[in-house]
């Protein structure tokens, strides 16, 4: 087992599986072929070509567009294609950078392989020579990997808030952070994948973020969405990322490019090539 | 002018002006179509189909092949189409941990658009809060980049050594650094791009270090290829990145992703998600 079998989880894509969904002329995702049988009867909201899914172009506005998804997304939920459902505006478009075309309900997100964004914050410190890592553990009652290891904050990225400023939010919900230690995290890099799991299509860019946390500090949740938080050196962590499937499958990738920023994999690995491009698809 | 600048100057390529090179099932390059043409003539080595060039199938050894290569491309050096011969040998193959399925002058890599390897090393310091960074310009005699800035040790890498032994050896004939000040340099991750320029085809990934030099000591080159070298506050190195091309093409990527891994670059800056994906083309 090895760093490589984390990033072979992160790059169950087959592309012939798949059909684009275009609004207009945008790709605004990848939907799996068998779902798209589902889709063609709701002939008000998406037209079925040859080669992909498009949204009816009569639905030509943002409030058209959004309100056309909350109900056919109702009725894909009712019957059972989205689990977890969040009752949470998701922006839809063509790049992160651009205004959204409209907004779905964060749960379909991967129904639909539309791009999904989050911040996730590796929390760190040395002491003397070792550096640790604070590792949470995901609350049972999570739609996505309950129970599973996670980042010390990590959330997804919602429409309003700057990449910033929703970390900050996520740092006081997720661990008690302080706001005046929470801005001092460093951004630090994306990392991007698109893997089919039970949900759909995760199709995302993951905003990456390091804080070194005082030796001293402990972070305490919020929210509910975190069961417990522990303190560990490099190596335990390295351990689990290695040899089991403890971390929820893209916080493993995220320490994954921690540990390749601070030097703690050889250049020489044999897998150096194939990690660094498996953490930036 | 901006980051973003010089990443567009390292992704000009148009795929529908290269072929495939391939040696059985195996790409090994991508070959501009203007230069098809002269390989057509050369039937011992090349044959050529509607979709690819092919190495001739009887050429099915390493030394065959090495042995037919080194022929051709002293033809087509003589030809005007191979500058800045180096009479170094250059592994060719599909991936970077297989063995080479054949050596080639290294001036007529990007000829071939063969992917080639390099070892990027960033010399940095800390003075209290200030971040310094040892910038190298290139000797005029360089067959490419002449006089352009650069890393502090830079080079590509040969057959028959380790990364890290590579790195070694050029901290040493670059910059005079003793090995046992070299091997304290991380590795820090990849970088890659493929981009027409003059000589053809870069298609190259770059394997990154970080070199933490103590304040006091000064490089000096032992080989006549750095002309000098500057220790420049980081906002200096920003500065030059962002506005002027002084730096070498992939100098300047290796520097952003330096900067961007020690959280230099706003996560909110409205290029951040193509900053990194021309990172890691």
């Amino acid at each position: 087992m090895a760093y490589i079998d984390r990033i072979r989880e992160c790059s169950v894509y087959d592309p012939s599986k798949y059909v684009p969904f275009m609004v207009g002329d945008v790709c605004v995702g990848q939907i799996e072929t068998e779902t798209v049988a589902y889709l063609r009867e709701h002939t008000d909201v998406f037209w079925v070509s040859d080669a992909a899914v498009h949204l009816q172009p009569d639905l030509d506005g943002f409030d058209d567009r959004t309100a056309a998804f909350a109900h056919v997304t109702a009725t894909l939920r009712d019957d059972g294609l989205i689990p977890g459902w969040r009752d949470e505006p998701y922006p839809v478009g063509g790049a992160f950078n651009l205004p959204p075309l409209f907004e779905m309900e964060r749960a379909s997100v991967p129904l639909f392989g539309v791009r999904g964004y989050g911040v996730h914050m590796n929390g760190w410190l040395s002491r003397g020579a070792d550096t640790l890592m604070w590792v949470g553990r995901r609350s049972l009652s999570k739609p996505t990997g309950p129970g599973k290891l996670d980042q010390m904050v990590a959330g997804g990225q919602p429409a309003g808030l700057s990449l910033f400023e929703n970390l900050i939010k996520e740092c006081d919900e997720e661990a008690g952070i302080p706001e005046d230690l929470a801005a001092q995290a460093k951004p630090v890099g994306t990392i991007s994948y698109m893997t089919g799991r039970a949900e759909g299509l995760r199709n995302d860019v993951l905003f990456n973020f390091d804080l070194e946390v005082p030796d001293g500090f402990t972070p305490v949740n919020q929210d509910g969405e975190v069961a417990e938080f522990m303190l560990w050196p490099i190596e335990q962590v390295i351990e689990k990322i290695q040899n089991t499937e403890e971390f929820k499958f893209n916080a493993a990738l995220v320490i994954i490019d921690f540990l390749v920023r601070r030097g703690f994999v050889p250049a020489d690995d044999p897998d150096y090539v194939d990690i660094l491009a498996g953490l930036h698809q």
